[in-house]
């Protein structure tokens, strides 16, 4: 199968499931919105030393918000829900309720899975703290140096899938590089799903486990083109780079959605040669992603 | 006293010691190492309930950096060395290792301190990292998708403060945080500090302690202005908000002279009518910061 | 009339008619569509000194161009024709040409006025330009040091509306500014128009004509706020600041549509005290916008 | 001669006289402060078709401007005197005085060559304008919407080079194009110089005069890879693609150190090949820049 000119190998992502929460950030403008949202959402790559994946989903309209105000959808993901209420805690507690003229929404207010996590944070108001409504939500007000913060009693949660992924090998680092750009603007648009990696790319695509016993994941050798000549990387002659898209999303369509307009956008970049998957004999999850049968 | 019209409040900012630790960050563009320090100073304001405190502290030229590539310098907090060891290992492993292109130096190579980071994440390469020299640097040379993560070493890290602070009262809240954006800008040239909230700002500055025993930290009700009616809020009438910005730094000098730039930058906006510092009965820490004497 | 809280004053804006053209720019990635959207639409604010009146109207998908790839539509708008076809030789010629992997469609393929523009430009080749075709598009291909630079033969232009505008008025200077910002984030989303001034918003709103009679337009000397002690300035007392939205657009229902959503978004912002709009007894144009009906 | 592996022919950029002006942008931000200069310099790449060639040289701290606010230096540059001073007038007065919060400052106060710019511009302000000073410089103070727009009496221009320049070569455009960038931004850093083409980078590099006698600049098709089949293109069969950065600046000491350190930032990013440079026989210029000279 190709794509402009660009092979796609019949492979698969293999992904894993996760607990994912959506937070809509709304602030005075679009810009502090979104300053709020890049501290809340970082250090939060991989669950395997971050404590939560997390990025930015997209950015809402002042007609999409609660308060019709300026806003940013991000969704915070755990592998349980006791985990997945210390990351919202702690998150919007440091890096929502601190940041200028924000409040913070329940982005998934008809999931099942509810957790109190503004009834939790108001008592940061010492005793000063009240209730609030705003378009039908039951909200905390919490007296702050700037006016109040206002954040809603209640944030929901619902079963995602993390480690959807797709491969951008290029014939040099750049051009592989600018193809993942690309293809992580591409994905900006789809809603459901973030790229939580650095600049929404993983540079470092491990396999799961190690010849060390104490590392849970490692460098995947057979795609390091520095080891061709030691007969270790299997990558064809052509390749010298690559890099990893990984998405998490609430659903398995969302992600397919993601990985079929990102692997199209690579696609569109000079030097770009093949796209491929990473997957791991079952030991990463479930969730199979067969890149012909989203891409057909 | 006073500055272009603005009351300097006769009062003192009260810190506390932390342990600092720099980490170069460099990439093939700016643009990429910033990405890489984004994602890895991110979920880092306070340590009260994040994992440490960090934020970038300046953008270095191709001249100034050990590859001679564009860099970014990142200061990474935290209450102890064990904590800090910790978070520079899961930071520069997550965000750092993973980002695209990049490469992570000792920024303060000639500190007492030093942390065997290059040495641990190494093992990430499976058997097939090998040792490498950079400008007299023992590197670790990973191999990975897009070719070889660089890391050295040892990363350093020294006794530095955390909670240099100022607030800025405006008589309303555009003045206060448009105030609060170009004193944060002023900060960012001061080499050997950060503002480690999102954006630099904190829109709700706190105090020590709470009427909840759980609470370390609460709302600072005498700075609160939604509180004047109940006299709780004991703000003059015309201020009708106010921000903090909270330094941290490697040395008493670096924090006095981002004090001293950031309130003389702030008080160039229109509607700023007051720089007041926030002080805790010696409930924080041994640091204080007097504002008179600073701007002296 | 009011929006939260906000007067609208029982007024209307006057527009004039203007010829627009529509570019769409695609590039290798949306970073570099940018770059280039931004200096063809440099130097772009009135036609009054300006050689043209110019902005970007938004942001496209990988999906929604020509070729593929990101891309940004650019309206470009003069008094007739004849400048319009002026603009788009120069601008084309010397701002997406010159910029990096780009390519330069006809955003208008179907308006009755059609300019020859590639064709013209194509000579840039030197004898070695050739004809291409892309997406049913007749293109011209012309050698360039980075590979080859397609621009589309005809470029189509339509009657529109320049001078669509509101005064956004506040109790000072930085309510007002974020106030206005706010309101051009929420223009950006309506497809057809553009705020062609820097940054989207005017400072210095001007009437029609001067005292000194080699002056067009002069400062609208009723809405600045120091003039109030001289008894000139005829705004309320708690009014002190005030700046004010141009709008072009491709009709009057598309610049209809971004005064409405821009003058909601105003409203949402603290401090923000009326909205109101420019109007010149006729000497300006025949084009009314009546805020309350465009409001009700 | 070679840095870091990558080939600089031996061989030079031709440059030619240009008039330059420096324009000092303050605003209430640094942000809006680039907006007002984006906008100034837009349409701003070649006096071939634009009105004037133009780029931001740097951003100031608050303690390098004339009125302790945010700034921005900006070069603007014309063939001859009569044009510079136009181009002061249209772009001071539609893209400064129209920007949020602006002043207007001489950034070249010492020049011999001084143009009346803020006493002809003053005249907008209908009779209501008012002479003012800061920091012992003359000012225009005009009434506005927002309050007052300061414009300094006279702007200084001095004898500057224009067309400074080099090429950067590689083995495919992905990894030019990124060499460029790192270029550009190393060159940023350079006092007295900008690159004012679009993003700081020129695409379709030029030579002077074409096969058709109205053109005064065509395509340079030997550096054309695309016309390696024809025998037209000379570039050796692994170099696939090309940028040139140009450079204008105020002396030719600052030029030479802007192609020095954007040539050893270019040789930094793998799949560079060579640097070159554009010299036409003398048909552009007197101004000559030989690379070895100064590279050694």
């Amino acid at each position: 199968m190709e794509i402009n000119g660009v092979e796609i190998e019949d492979t698969f992502a293999e992904g894993f499931p996760i607990k994912v929460a959506r937070v809509t950030i709304t602030a005075i403008t679009e810009h502090w919105a979104m300053e709020a949202a890049r501290e809340a959402t970082g250090f939060g790559t991989s669950v395997i030393m971050c404590p939560a994946e997390a990025g930015i989903e997209r950015i809402l309209s002042v007609e999409e918000t609660p308060d019709g105000r300026p806003g940013v959808d991000v969704l915070i993901c755990n592998m349980g829900y006791k985990n997945l209420e210390n990351s919202l805690l702690s998150r919007i507690g440091q890096c929502i309720l601190t940041a200028p003229t924000t409040a913070a929404f329940n982005g998934m207010p008809k999931a099942e899975k509810q957790f109190a996590i503004g009834k939790k944070l108001e008592y940061f108001g010492d005793g000063y703290q009240k209730g609030a409504e705003c378009d039908d939500r039951k909200l905390c007000a919490l007296p702050i140096m700037s006016g109040e913060f206002l954040v809603e009693e209640s944030f929901g949660a619902v079963d995602g899938i993390a480690g959807g992924n797709f491969y951008i090998q290029g014939e040099n680092q750049t051009s592989a590089l600018t193809a993942a750009e690309v293809a992580v603007d591409a994905i900006k648009r789809v809603q459901g799903t973030i790229t939580p990696f650095p600049g929404g790319i993983v540079a470092s695509g491990s396999k799961v486990g190690s010849r060390y016993k104490f590392l849970k994941a490692s460098t995947n050798e057979k795609v390091c083109p520095t080891l061709k000549k030691e007969g270790v990387c299997t990558l064809p002659e052509e390749i010298n780079a690559g890099y990893e898209i990984v998405i998490n999303g609430v659903s398995r369509e969302a992600i397919e959605e993601a990985m079929r307009v990102g692997i199209r956008a690579a696609c569109t970049v000079p030097g770009v040669l093949r796209i491929s998957a990473g997957n791991f004999d079952g030991k990463l999850g479930p969730h199979l992603f067969n890149l012909h049968e989203i891409l057909g």
